[in-house]
């Protein structure tokens, strides 16, 4: 069962929808490029890698939607989809990367519009496998920092729902618990949309592997009270300077660092961003309505007039970061982005 | 308008139902004990102060409504029910200090039923006099740790309904403002019960005190941004080395130590609690349905099987505590608790 996937049967892109977990598992199937940024918008598909293979296949729903007969009009359609979905989430630099990578492999190679069809719908495949194959060697990578016994915290949802399979934070802990580890795992519930308790928790419980939920303020008790003794989270973008991830992370890597836990971020390369520095990049501020009212019931949480701040993301500078582990290996402070890359 | 006191028109324990709020006002009667350890049981009245003057007008409900014609039958009655009242919340204090010190003084001068009856309520009612005199001096004292334009974070809710009137946390804001401080307030939604975007956003939009409301996980990014200048919370209970407060307030103090900014507590004297050592001390776990389920709606938020960890409250070392505002005077550190009950 993958998250996300292309369906040859209707042409369409097809995923979990995630809002609905963890009471339904429903697929969906976005048949234009304004279903797949609807789809984006209100997070029926979320986490960084998941989404660098929708705007991948974004990318290629758009080829395959388009009516241009010339090859220079399926590239404008192309270019303004590829925009289009990049706008939807601002921070995390995996789905324009998705976007990107495609439409210019299109560029160099579509010599007709039949070909920009069928380079980018198999191109956004391959990434689509790619992403799987990668989750798998970062995830073996990273069981090397596990041990049995272990109790790790995690926050937000970076697991198979995040990506087209297996996870990055959660698939460190898959690779682990594979190899005979036994760990427990801690997830922060992750106000204000809940990936924590909805997803990591249900992904956890599908695979047996032993979850607690908590709510996201308890994290700082639980590991002064010796419970917690490592901390792994995923990455919405890596600069050379901070990882941008759910807010609560920035909280968490201080949490850990008072406390002598090590913090680990687990993500591709394709989350690393070296060229951008920290006045270039948005954090996204979402709608005061996810805070302000409570759940599909839309229950008043916060009286009507009263101001919200709703950033979806935060920072957390390197030195609080104990290890980043990709697929091409795992990196000790001092953490320099370039090296990852050359790997 | 007080959050509880006594009814003289029908003898009950009026009080506002916080459970409702912010989206309905509505003032609900207990004309027994066992709708009094109700309502502390489900959260209708919460918070330390009130929760003394609760378990005060308690005691004297049970006086009232003992068929007891004897001394001793009476005051067996009245021991029974601060029992039961006491039981209902173990962690903070103020709840068998209130039931105590109404016992204690009935102990010695209820000499028939009728002067039980009488001087139960007559302390009760003056409790919850005194607790808003108290109140208003903690506040005054704390005032002048607050400087115009401070934007001051709190956790969960030390207010006006926490207590008879005023508050000890938010008091010491309502003081400074009173005086022509501009203070902006951030208040942290506070899971899973939501005190802090429900009752405290409430309480400062009632009073057109700015406030912002913020996920608790975003308190440490806001600290990191130079948004935030101080932080003040309440307690539950303050002993020789830990201040017990709601869960998330242990975090908040050590994001406040990492960024250089002031953490207060504000409480009355009777929140002290020199004699009891940390091993002596519960911490409420409350039930797992207030995290797996989402509002009054109950939508599902942990998948059903997934173990929950709901502890109510946690403890902040006195370290990290930059002072503690009584109704006595400002107690920097280091902090000693016998010194200030002497005051």
């Amino acid at each position: 069962m993958r998250t996300i996937e292309w369906d040859d049967s209707d042409s369409s892109v097809k995923m979990i929808d995630q809002t609905l977990l963890p009471g339904e598992l429903k697929f969906i199937k976005c048949k234009n490029v304004a279903e797949i940024c609807e789809a984006i918008q209100n997070l029926r598909v979320r986490g960084a890698p998941a989404l660098g293979v929708c705007g991948a296949l974004g990318v290629a729903l758009a080829a395959r939607t388009s009516s241009a007969n010339t090859v220079e009009g399926m590239m404008k359609d192309i270019k303004a989809a590829g925009e289009a979905i990049k706008k939807t989430r601002p921070t995390a630099i995996n789905l324009s990367w998705g976007v990107d990578e495609i439409i210019q492999i299109v560029e160099v190679e579509g010599m007709d519009t039949r070909l920009i069809q069928n380079i980018s719908l198999d191109e956004a495949k391959k990434m689509a496998n790619e992403d799987i194959a990668i989750n798998k060697k970062l995830g073996k990578n990273g069981a090397k920092l596990l041990e049995d016994g272990d109790v790790v915290l995690t926050h937000c949802n970076a697991g198979r729902l995040a990506c087209v399979d297996w996870g990055t934070a959660l698939g460190v802990i898959r690779s682990a618990v594979s190899s005979g580890a036994k760990i427990r795992v801690i997830a922060c519930e992750t106000r204000p949309l809940n990936q924590g308790s909805r997803l990591t928790a249900w992904e956890l419980q599908q695979d047996k592997i032993p979850v607690h939920v908590i709510t996201d303020s308890a994290a700082g008790f639980l590991m002064s009270e010796g419970v917690i003794n490592k901390v792994i989270v995923g990455a919405d973008r890596i600069t050379q300077e901070f990882v941008y991830n759910k807010i609560g992370t920035y909280s968490l890597s201080v949490l850990a660092k008072e406390h002598g836990i090590p913090f680990y971020v687990a993500a591709p390369i394709s989350t690393l961003d070296p060229e951008s520095w920290e006045e270039h990049i948005k954090i996204e501020e979402r709608s005061h309505d996810e805070i302000r009212y409570l759940g599909k019931a839309k229950e008043q949480n916060v009286p009507e007039g009263v101001p919200i701040l709703n950033l979806a993301f935060d920072k957390t500078p390197m030195e609080n970061v104990s290890a980043i582990i990709t697929e091409n290996g795992i990196y000790h402070p001092p953490i320099l982005i370039d090296e990852i890359i050359l790997g």
